[in-house]
């Protein structure tokens, strides 16, 4: 198994990457391997700074960046030689099983999209995030942005991933699935949810438990929240703010320490035919490390098969 | 002036309305008004176990009661003789300058467009909120739940709108104008927002600062913050659960205390031809005492006619 990451993307790196990949390292079974994509200039010294053998990790050299404020399409094609570029090509190649950067999120949407390409029958793939549940366990909620406008067949098909990145990748048995709305009412909602409630209703690929609000994020109603990638974002962004906010506070609780995202990883890209993750642009050496192991996960328990499988 | 309150209204009602009409009414001038309007048979013994005066309220009997879960249409059309369909009765009238309930939403903006009507040239009134800014004061974001989908043209008037009641009654001098989206760049949003953008750069009737994100609720960049009825609900609603989250987990805190929707009274509505202000489910005496003083702010800085006159 071939976990990429890309060394070169998020505002700490390389050196946080580096230091997620090495302690990543030592939670790996044998024939888990890391592939450090970067400069390996760069990477070399740090890890003997770290004392760490370079042996254990295998290195892919590039020499271009793509920075965290470029246009994400005009980036991926006009530097083929930066790290994203060079990680999806070798994910496309199979010379990677998963790709991982916590570098710019367009680029890697785009990444993904152009290289291994959206699985058959997927109309948008789409970006997730795990949220802590108050009672303890995590939720997923999806889509938090690579989508702003979405139709109420797009939504169904965020229902089908989500629930089955939370059964198999989260552990949770028949995750519960609801849709983000303004009243708990079948009859509630805009134009969108309305029609998707009944396509939710008639699903049969997944455990649909109705309309859930905005107070309904971090309890236990819904396992797997799904919503169009503009409401997503701006949840998402809010919490983040209320979670600085009691850091900042020096506002110490069990719920507030597990909505650090360094906890989690990244997002998961569902729907595209590969493994890929994008991590936080502060991401830390936890969440690389985090990173690492959430791609270890996707590739064993064959998440992207089962997708494909679900859309056949 | 007649500032006319429903005692019927609310999950607590018709003790914390009472008391808080009481309340209130240390805090009005001479010539200030509470029109208490509900079933006198239940407000009479409660003013005397509280040893007030009845003499300093103004009374209208009404024997019927619209319920929480009611249908707004239907349930202002059957009962003529419930407290919120009187109250509006009057304020058509002209017998009260302002009407406010702690009742049925659904039912009160229902009441408030087939009373007094929509102001002309406005195409859809709204409903605000308060928000606790964390470096003190004010903010104000709508709508929140009256309109689940809008057009481009309806956010800007919710621009307009918002920004004539921070100025006029919040007291924010040429206030930040802001529009939720996923990105601050011009060029981010979905097909709603993108095509706000350019309409709210031309309008010259609010000082507009751009796109703020979700993570904007709470801090300087905006006074106004202007969103379509279904993200706004979904944000308050989420902005709420942290407030309950953080009062269950006894985290004390002067930021979180602001969050008390209990100080800022009701949730106002904008764009009918009086004042009008819908009060939480759970409102407090806390919070009908501030619904009313809100009343009485509403009418005396003239917001609605200087709403009228904005879009002449």
């Amino acid at each position: 198994m071939k976990i990429g990451l890309d060394i070169m993307g998020g505002d700490y790196a390389p050196e946080a990457n580096v230091s997620g990949a090495i302690a990543a390292h030592q939670l790996l079974s044998p024939g888990e391997h890391i592939v450090l994509i970067g400069d390996t200039h760069q990477i070399k010294p740090l890890l003997s700074e770290k004392g760490f053998n370079p042996d254990h990790f295998e290195y892919v050299h590039t020499e271009e960046v793509i920075g965290m404020g470029e246009h994400p399409t005009r980036a991926i094609s006009q530097k083929p030689n930066s790290s994203i570029s060079v990680g999806f090509n070798l994910l496309k190649q199979g010379k990677l099983d998963s790709f991982a950067s916590a570098g710019n999120s367009g680029a890697m949407m785009v990444g993904a999209v152009f290289s291994v390409k959206t699985v058959p029958g997927i109309i948008r793939p789409c970006l997730c995030t795990i949220v802590p549940k108050l009672a303890g366990g995590m939720g997923l909620m999806l889509d938090v942005g690579a989508n702003a406008d979405c139709k109420p067949d797009v939504l169904v098909q965020f229902g089908i991933v989500g629930s089955l990145y939370a059964e198999n990748v989260m552990h949770i048995s028949n995750p519960k699935v609801g849709l983000i709305n303004i009243g708990e009412e079948d009859e509630k909602g805009n134009m969108l949810s309305l029609a998707t409630f009944p396509l939710m209703k008639d699903c049969s690929q997944f455990n649909f438990i109705g309309n859930i609000e905005g107070r309904d994020l971090f309890n236990e109603k819904a396992d797997v929240i799904v919503c169009d990638g503009f409401t997503g974002n701006i949840m998402l962004k809010l919490a983040e703010s209320f979670y600085i906010m009691t850091i900042k506070k020096g506002l110490k609780d069990e719920f507030f320490d597990r909505f650090n995202y360094e906890n989690y990883g990244g997002s998961p890209v569902l729907g595209v035919n590969a493994p890929v993750i994008i991590g936080h642009g502060i991401s830390s050496p936890t969440a690389v490390k985090n990173m690492i192991l959430q791609s270890r996960d996707m590739i064993t328990t064959g998440l992207v098969e089962k997708i494909q499988a679900a859309f056949k």
